[in-house]
């Protein structure tokens, strides 16, 4: 059983990083995996929150959502049901300890940036390209700050990109589509920072239980896919 | 005192209309007026709300909303805020009307067009772009429609196309950009058809209030750019 | 086809403007167009909201609601509901906008009037009284705090006030009742000044569009239709 | 020390009931106790909530609430605020619970009656006005419901007055206005069927706690107003 | 008819009152009356809500509520449908208003301490459990507070306590389990200091009105059953 | 550095399964880990969710939440805040997806098990003792059925267990208690079936990002804490 796009078992789909989409966040990157395309968009603000105020810390923080025509059918708004449903806020969570990972607090000063990934289209791993593209934001919105003196030295320990994996027709796979994600026995997120440790690892059966092998598989399968990632990071960003 | 962008007070500003911007929509577009780009998407249902069964017509409803950074400044989600603001109430119920206005109910028969409008980036004229580009995002959904036999005729009774005018710097000017529209000393939004009559007219008087000359200078002014939107519209769909 | 109740097109409703309709109240006035009845309550605090403080500026605000039981069949209540529904919202802002055309907030200094007005029965215009009773409300207010030395100097700089207009069974017609407004192709809602200038225009399409006539056509009459509610309103403040 | 408004402690303030306040309501009062003043209104509907279909019987409800000014200063609107406080929540159960007492459901018939109890000024005993006017709203709608044949026998098993009694500066008085109400050691709100026997007794000590003596003092008084109020209820009713 | 446990009619069912249930509230009782089981904890803070800084003055407040399955059917969560039920609050501010009764705030100072009530398990008269339940658990909250120097002086006046009684198959019966709860003609809820006055009584009507006697009876038992708490109480807090 | 209750790196804290905690739950069971003390109601329905309406498939569904003195310092209610915060969304849809694994939906029927996890008391590993907890009483509501003919054969396919495990002070730890969680560097959640395959894996860098061999290490750990928790399981069922 081949894969939708016929791609290898352990190929990315095309990725695609576009930077300053927007004219007026202080970074910001439409990102493309395939058909799936989020908008994330970084903004500065020179305080941080209440309960880390005179820390000298900085903080970063992430909101992902999506558009209700993102995906085959539509869903209802959020904002029109008056809450946040425990995907989007379970999926905003993950970017944000994800994204802090490769964060010198310190370095940061009294400053936030916020992270908004918008989901204009779905099509699989929109979490993943999420957080793929919201490190190239941030890093815009840090040169942003760098070069108005709001941040005197580098904040970035390392750098963060992910990407999804699972088991689809007894086969491991690397970012899986729409299609192959609703099929997957196994789903995994793995998150890696730019020398390939582990920031998160989310693996859930979604048929059967996976054993030890086939998880060791599908981490080898997203160490590869994350290496990949983070060169056309740099790449993008002109590293 | 000129334009920002030297404009002539009668022009609009560049527009473009993308049809298809969406792979799953059954219509939409990525309208811009300017630096202003909102994404309409149409989605069809083969039904109507509880309250239309049995009536043998069909509905159309709209959304708008702004992604949180498409602004110079982040303004909070509303899905996090747990709430829909007065001004995209209003804006939402704006869009609703002046598209339903070019609908036979009847022709469409039971089906529901939904359009969401989402402002990824705001400049100004967000509502008119919405509305301009929302009627080519329908026109898509119909043809979709048609080409399945879910409507057996035209549903359009008209087009529709919308417009900013306002009194800047006490010289009435057609589509006003950000920095206009904050300075403008009245304000008017105007949804026309394509034979020219008026769908919509809303004006305010921001600063001063205004006498008959002035409202007639900017009728007259927003009668021309709608229909120079008109001509754009029917070009996109390639009439 | 004449009117329901038998009135020249250009003829207003009885119009009825109790003051001191309550007792707490720093104003307050039972305003009657016909059958709608809107009691209008003006609140004052002398302190302004957090956005304007220390900017020696006054600050104006209005809410608008309407009873369960106001209508011919009874509404569920939005505190029940737990949101404020879209038609509320921007009837709220509408009539803030307009009211707070009349006021030079530097003459206001740093006081806040709230306006409530609450709908306690509804046939038609309930907006347009609703803002030609705030006016009037608010005046008492402002009387009532330059009796205290809370305001200085006079901080109107005109008089409000708001009829609805509306073409019925082909001929444009002055305050429509609740009957009239159901059977309207084109409503509209305008604000005047007491000099006879426009503060807003709302003009919408119910059934088939207008023309550029019948628009002139209402505003004649709404200019009409404001300049004897104006008198009206002088009458009542006993000037 | 004497009473605000030299009332023996025995006495009532003016009672006022004025029936049909409302055009559409199927029943509708005005009551009055002294400055406190109740929009009582009565909504008819033919059929029964979800959880009582198909059982013969019919249902009774009532929701109580204040408007912004109803006070000496201001309140926020629930609606705004976008929930119910607990306050408003209590004493709208209390006056369902307390006007359910006199109806029975089957001569009632599958009919829901709705009663909406809306302060206009209130000046103390709020909820005891509401109940009491909201008798009467019901018996009006009752009566409409009777006339139209949709109720075929007398639903009322007997009438419901309410009446608030307390201990101020020592001694038990009945019918508190706000300046005592503020100042009582203890409240007690007494609901009586037309029969003087009790449907509702709920006695808070505010300061300190109280004795059989006090309470029994209380509920002579109670009783007593009570009886007054269905004298003044069986009076407007034309009885 | 005998009670379902047999019990006499003015006997309680067995109480019980486990001190230190939680590692770490500063006070913590689980209290059982019958099958009704409550979790009471203290919670202290070293400040006082906003309304009452610099008054010198302490607070006290209780929250209420019940776990989905305490009952016989399981019951959605509050918390899940976005907002709280008007039983949950009418209890919560009953719960608070009873046990505020005992406390001078002058000795308290400027300390809040928050009574969490939770119902594991529902078998009638969870009110009136968590009041004598959250009694015990704030004299141990206060022996914390004064072992730390936080509270100066012994702040109790009295001691709280509350019982449930009810008139069931024409018999006047203390402490109501469920079975006889929703039986009651009348069902009356009386909370007592130590001395054996009234805090609260709050009697309806379930079925038939009452009369005086009645009243008198069910007082009688209350009085009784809240003295028996009363001792239980002060034998849990060992003295 | 030895561990706060100088237990071995691989062991578990004692645990203790109350079966029959609550009298009405069709399973209950109050489970603790150490000083974590959840309490897990099992409640039948014998009907399913619409959307599985004749499908002749069962469903079960979970919900967690914390009462708000069950930590060291009280939170806030959500009920209160009126919204169910990311955390509780988060943990909610994990005890849901992992007690699912365990189920032949087919064998279940059309009848709904809702598992409602309230932790009463919290040191650590709170979602991985409800995990553990919800199978037992979901085993008990499962019997219950049986015993009552509502499922003709058994739908286990498996048992689930869960433990937390982390890397502390550089020493891979099973079990953290809230000490240890505080102070880990990665964290992580594992949920295995009685055959010691997985359900979920989910690993977070808390500190720094962590490489194959730790990843190794937890899961080896938490294998052999998973399949203790098994036999506890087993034991506590009378197998």
């Amino acid at each position: 059983m081949s894969r939708p796009d016929d791609r290898a078992p352990d190929r990315l789909r095309p990725v695609r990083l576009q930077r300053g989409w927007l004219d007026h966040a202080e970074g910001s990157v439409l990102v493309e995996f395939g058909g799936t395309r989020v908008l994330c968009a970084a903004s500065v603000e020179t305080s941080v929150p209440r309960w880390r105020r005179d820390s000298g810390l900085g903080w970063v923080t992430a909101e992902y959502a999506m558009l209700p025509r993102a995906t085959n059918t539509r869903n209802d708004r959020e904002a029109v049901k008056g809450k946040i449903g425990g995907r989007t806020h379970e999926i905003s969570r993950l970017i944000g300890r994800s994204i802090r990972a490769c964060i010198d607090y310190k370095a940061l000063g009294e400053n936030t940036v916020r992270l908004d990934c918008d989901v204009l289209q779905a099509d699989g791993g929109t979490r993943t390209a999420a957080i793929t593209g919201a490190y190239v934001a941030l890093a815009d919105a840090v040169s942003w700050m760098r070069e108005r003196g709001l941040v005197k030295r580098d904040p970035f320990t390392t750098s963060i990109a992910a990407v999804s994996v699972g088991v689809v027709a007894g086969e491991a796979r690397l970012d899986l589509c729409y299609e192959e994600d609703s099929a997957a026995e196994t789903d995994m997120n793995v998150v890696c920072t730019g020398e390939g440790k582990f920031v998160e690892v989310q693996g859930t059966a979604e048929g059967a239980p996976f054993d030890r092998a086939e998880l060791d598989a599908l981490l080898d399968l997203a160490a590869g896919g994350c290496a990949e990632l983070t060169r056309l990071q740099l790449e993008a960003l002109g590293r």
